[in-house]
Order: structure tokens, then sequence, then C-alpha cells
């Protein structure tokens, strides 16, 4: 059977007259994009532009929620209610469906964005407030977690989790990831990146810091565009994947 | 057959900590609520709650959609681009039909919200770009109008209008509202404006200030609930249509 | 020697369409008041018709700056930084100190709001970057503080305190407030109110919820002015402070 | 007598997590910084920085008050009443007046932005009101202007204007700018704006795009920050002017 993997961006996230990312170089490369819905990046111009590129490009639309901090990216923690946060995340991908809607392109998941992701990774309550939000919106709707508090209470739900991995990150035995304040925690070296992408994808594992193997399902890899060169660095998985004889396909072919 | 006639009214105007209108005491008594849809009033904890109490209620909700201008409160023109207009109008629109999902209530119509809804009365790009934006989520939707471009521009497209008339306006023999700033152009007797709703739907016409009478499709009154006793008011005009053998319901059942 | 006491309470924090308190009934008996600058709540019309309404009734100003989140009235904790911290205060200050140039009133004091007051009082790096914030508008300021952190932050810096006690709170043998989640937390009847704020001036100590007595100094009582019947509540206080020949004054006057 | 001129640039426009222009590279060749004071671009971070850069550079720094929109980067009109633009110019210019107390710098001038602006050249109602706004803050600020209803309305009401011309852009021989929309009117070539900068300044005229000479006070000439290669013209633009032994110095040296 040949191997499939599913590369996910962030998209969209530039704001009225600023400009974020190389959305246009890197969706000719990847399967899934994460579309801000306005919180903490994108408008609704941007948002209408970014679902029509990824239909061009053949690339699966998903909703990427954040807080409500414009100034701060969605990168700060704000202690939301459960209600805030499932109104919030909601909104978010009901906005984002209209311009789905608009260019009859499916809604395929929904992965939260910044500090809401990171909280929801450890914070129970917080998880299942942003899953009840993606369950109003559809219980068929993917989402997209590295594991933690936001897989199991998706799986509580009875929703499909599209897991997620990094190739640029280290991870420890336990399976999270290195703390980025720690030396080596990010992986730099795009000769690396791109090798052991492959290689996570052809071992269904992880080799975490330690050298010992984490069995970890992977669904999709997380791919950064906001990084100078993300192009060029997708474009280098693209052709790595290619010759390893593994597809790059949307996280919902995966998943079926 | 039994006269029927649909009363539409603002709905969740409030936002975050400040209270605007007394939206459950009116809700008891209109057929028609136009969600306000977080641009210009509203955010996503009161979407929710409104659409709520509307299914309580047995109302049927609309999206009202304004300017990107919440200190102004959509009052004040902006000159927005045709693409800015569909574009703002498609991603609220989209965000109010998140709750409709999570409540299980479907969207029944669109009524733009202040200085958009007047602008589109004039001026047919804006207009169409309006109705673009409503028909990019659905074609089905209603678009709520008096008169003007907005209608023609529905119209042109195929869509269906739901025409609105003020119990509480004089009108121009021209079928134009006259202006707010000259004398008497707002009817603030409530017997007289009770009296005169009453009239209109009976007689399928408006009577304008010289006398004349207006043949206009009446299909939902518009009522105002941003005023002190608008509960009271709506109040009042449900039973003097109980008096009258006329029925209160939804504009979808009025032009289905 | 009379007795002198400040009475400071919350202002202008209604936003655009919508209103909150009511501001000038309160301002009648009021010596400070504390005008929010936009950020959690108020906008530049609100902040100058208070400024002036300030002026006309005698009442001294301070700035009431608080976290960027409009939606939440500035009630939830945002994880910000030193810096953002620094640079929210002074950009807040000084746009309120812009409207006490127009009417030609000196800007007093300054009292945080909401969560960035509660967090400076048990956050160091907060309320040294709160403190560092206001010195930066000018070290003559008065800080509002019922003791924590952002007192001695403040005094670190050699900058005035004027401490703030509440009549209307039970306190804890430390000092710190009851929390609002215990019964009777909060003294609601408003005799016992008056009564307690007329005898902690007099006493100029605190009576704590174990009976015992708290030494501290009281140059401020904080009222809430969003409260319904707060404007009752404050006429009734200055007509107790009048008998007890209790003079109430700006908390510059007593500082000085 | 040395001839001297002026150099204003927009700075500071960048906004949270978006860059915008290449301020610190333009900062070292101009004189004088109209910073974004928060409604259109800039947040308080932004707003020291540029602040604190300005200092470091020997630029004297000037309020760039806009419209609060950011998502149309102040570039939409928006009909705002007399007191809304007043207030919102009186707000940001004491917002911006807050980083430079605290950078030791004074406000040397005030540019209104984008539509704000070119309304202003229009209609003098908001032109009075601008004026009022800055001189809420202090009457002796100096106001840019390209002539129009702003300066009329800063000198009726006493206060001075620098006068500004834009050495990229034709004029009409009544003194105002040819549209932009026609061919032509936005001049491209730097080696034209440059000869065009210099001999301006020299002339203390104008020449129009019928040859006709313009007899137009020239204190400060505009540059644009937002241009790629921005900075390599502001730095050729500095050599031609020290060449032709014209000083650049801030305008309110010029204007003393």
């Amino acid at each position: 059977m040949a191997e499939k993997v599913d590369l996910n961006c962030d998209m969209g996230e530039s704001f009225g007259a600023w400009k974020m990312g190389d959305d246009e170089n890197v969706l000719r490369h990847i399967s899934s994009a994460n579309v801000a819905c306005g919180f903490h990046g994108g408008d609704p111009r941007i948002m209408g532009r970014t679902v029509e590129l990824a239909k061009t490009y053949g690339v699966a639309v998903g909703a990427h929620p954040g807080f409500p901090d414009l100034v701060g990216f969605g990168r700060r923690n704000m202690d939301v209610t459960p209600e805030e946060a499932r109104t919030d995340v909601l909104y978010q991908i009901g906005a984002l469906a209209g311009f789905c809607r608009r260019f009859e392109l499916p809604l395929q998941h929904v992965k939260p964005h910044g500090q809401l992701n990171n909280l929801a990774m450890h914070d129970r309550r917080l998880a299942d407030a942003i899953v009840a939000g993606i369950a109003d919106f559809s219980p068929d709707l993917l989402i997209v977690a590295y594991g933690g508090e936001l897989a199991r209470a998706a799986e509580a739900r009875g929703m499909r989790v599209a897991y997620e991995a990094f190739a640029d990150r280290e991870y420890n035995p336990d399976g999270t990831l290195v703390s980025r304040r720690l030396p080596g925690a990010v992986i730099t070296d795009p000769d690396r990146v791109v090798e052991r992408a492959v290689r996570m994808v052809q071992d269904g594992a992880i080799t975490a810091v330690d050298g010992s193997r984490l069995d970890f399902p992977i669904h999709t890899l997380c791919v950064h565009g906001d990084t100078p060169g993300a192009a060029g660095l997708v474009e280098r998985l693209r052709r790595a994947f290619a010759e390893a004889q593994i597809q790059i396909v949307p996280m919902a072919e995966i998943l079926s």
C-alpha cells in the first residue's frame, strides 16, 4: 500500500494592508490549509482569497480559530470561560464556512491557533469547550491535534482526530515537544527537517530526543509558513516525499 | 383567507458588558429576529443566546450585518468597495449561521443594518454587492428591503424580497420615507402606530403623507426594539392584530 | 483637625451607543473620577464628556487604564509582557491627558482597571511595569492601590500611593479582601456600608472579618458606580460624612 | 543664506505581528517622522520604539492620526461628525505625546493620515474639527498641509502651517495634485524625483504639469516610506540636497 501523509500549513494570516507569509507559493505544495478567521489574523477579503487560492491548488480547507487578540496575534494566554471559547470558536468556523460555500469547497478540519491551541493541550475544560464549539458546527469536522487534552476531548466526544507531527521540533520521551526555550528544540537545518519528515511517515513513529521510539499515529505534518524560505522548504518536502513514494493528500483522505 | 403579517425587530445588539434593548420581552411578541453579527453590535455569546431565545419563543432568525464600525454602531457612512461589502456581509452571515446550526434553527433572512442598509437603497453597486454576499451563502435566503436599489438588486438576481413597512414612519408620495429631520416624520403616539399597522396590512397599502395610496406589498412590519417601551408597543401590536384576525407569522411563511 | 477623605468612582465606561453607569448623578457626590481610556470601555467622545462633567462638578480626574479587551471589559486575565503592560498604560494615560488639556484640568491619579489591577496586587513584575508606564508619563501622578505589589512597586520607585479602602467589602485579617465567592464577602446593606465607611475614616483603620483591627492608611474610598442605586448610595455617603464632619476632597489634597 | 528643507515620512505603521515599512533605514535620512497612533496602524509598542528610534537619529516627531479603521488602514472615507473628528484626533495626539514624554522628545507637529487628510483638503467643517482637536492639545503644534481647507482652517485659528510638497507627484495649474488615476500623475523615476525635489527647494516654487510656476511655500517634502526602495530614495535625496548645499532640518527650525 502506498503511504500517504497530509501537509498542513497556517494560511491567510495577513490583515488589511499588512501582509504575512508567502501563501500562494506555499499552497502549491501542501494539501491542507488552516485558514485564519479574523480574530488573531485574517479579514473577510483575505479569507475569501485564501479559500479561492486553496481551491485553485487543490488544497483542502480548515478553520484556524484563535483568541480575540489581534494586536497580540493570538499568542497571549487569555483566561476565557468555556462558553467564551466555545462561542468564539463556533463564530470563527461559521464565518470561514461562508467563504467555503462561496467557492463550493467543503470545510475539512479545525486547528486552533497559537495559545488557544497550546492551552488546550493541558487544560481539559478548555479542550472540551473548543471541541463543543467545533461539534456545534458539525460533528463530522476533523480536529487537528498533536495529542494532549484536545485529542482526548475530541475522542471522548466521538470526533475524529487528525494527529499532527512536527518534523522541525524535537520530542520528549513522553511525546510532548521539547520547550522552544531549550537549545536544539527547533531543528533549523532544512536537510534534517526533510529527512526526518520522510522517516516519520515511513516509520509511523517519531524518534524522541533520547533516541526512544514514540508510536504515534501521524496523519498530518505541520509546516510553518511564516518563516523566510517556507515555500522553498515545502517544495523540498514535496519532492522528497515523491522520491520516497509517499503521496501527499488532504487529511480527510487519510482518515476516511 | 386569513391575513398574515410578519413582525421583525433588530435583536442581539448588546456587546460584551453593555446591554441594549429588552430582547427577551420583545421576542415574546414578534415573528422574525434580525440578529446582529458582531460588526456593529453583538458578540459570540450574545449571538448564541439570542438564537437560543428566538428558538424558545418560536421566532425565525435572520442575519443583521453592518459596517465594521463598533464605536459608531454601524450608523456612519463608510466608503467600502463592492468586494468589501460582499465579503463583510458573507462573513457575518456565516458567523451567525454557525449559531443557527448549534441550536438547529434555519437561517431565514438577511436585513442589512444602519447605514449599510440606508446606502443600499440608493446605491445600486453597493446593493448588488450586498446581494452577492447573501447569495454566496445561499440564494434561498430572503432579503428584507423596503424598496429601492436593494430590492431591485435582489430581484435582478432572482432572489426573494420580503417587503418591509414602517408603521411609525410617514411616507412620501413616491414611496420613500419622510426624512427624520422633518417634523412629524416619526409617529410617536402608540395608538396611531398600532392603528396604522393594522390598516396597512388590511389595505395591503400605505397611506402617504399627502393622503395618496401607495400600493406596496407588505410582508413584514419593522418594530424598533431599542426605544423605551418597545416591548409594550409590540405586545399591543400583537393584540390588535389578533382582534383584527391577522396572524403574525415568520416572513418565510408569507413568501412561500 | 477636620478629617478628610476622597471618594473615587470609575467613570466614562460607556462605549459608542452603549451606556453604562449613572455618571452624572454619581459625579455630583464624589471627589475623584477614574476615567476609562478606550481599551476596556470609554471612547474619545465619552472621555471628553466625562472630563468636562468632572470639571463642572469640581471632581478631580484620573486615568483608569485596562487590558486591551473590549468584549471582555478588561475583566479577563491576559498574559501580557511587562513591556506590553507599560506601553498600554502609557498610551491610555496620554490619551486621557489630551482631554484634560482640552478642559484645562490637571491629571491627578492613575488607577488600573479590572484584572490589570487585580493581577498587579500579586505580580510584582506586572506591578513594576504598570508603575513604569505611569512614571513615563509623570512621576508626580498618584497611584491608587489597596496595598499589595502595586503599592510596593510604586513606593519602591518613590511615587506616592493613594491607599484605597472598600466600605462594601469584608477584609481578611491579613488585609486582603475576602473572596467574592464566599458568602457575606460583599456588604449589600446600604446602612451598613455607610456606617462602615464613616467608621473607617474616623478610626483610620479597617475592622477585619474576625474583628481584628487593620491599621491601614485610608486616603480614598472606592464607590462602585455600575450597580443600580449607585447614585443614591453615594449621596447618602456624602451626607453621612457631612454629619460626621469629614470633608470629601480629592486625594491630591489629602496626600499633599 | 543657506537653504533649508524638512523631509517628512510616515513612520510606525506596523501593527502587532505585522511589519510595514523600512522605518529604521528611512529614519537615518529624514528630519521629521509622522508617527501612526494606533487607529489606522501602529500600536503602543511600535509607537514607543518609533519615538525612541527617532530620538536616536535626531528626527523630530509628529502625530499621524487617522480614521478608526484598522482593517481599511484609514484609507476609506468615513462620515464622521466634527466632534468625532476632533476627539479622535485629540485622543491620538495625546497617546503619542505620552511616548514623547517617556523619551523626552517634544511633539513637533501633526499630519492627518490617509482619507482623514484627503477629505480635510476640501471639507472646511472637517478641517476646522481637526484643527480644533490639535489646538485642544496645544496651539503651538505645527500642522502639515499641502494647502486646501486644512491650511486655511489652521491659519484662521492662528496656528502655523508647515507647507508640504510632493516631489513624486505632478501638480495641476491650480495647485492641486493631478489625480493618481491619470497616467503620469505619480513620478516613479528616482532620478527625476530627486532632481525635482532639489529644484523645488531652490526655486521656492513648483512647476505644474503645464509648465506654469506655482508660488507655494515649501517647508517640508513628503517622502513615501511604504514603497520598496524607499530607504534608497531617501538616501539619494539626502545626498543631492547636501551637494546643492540645502540643509535638511526639522520643520520647526524652518518655521521658527
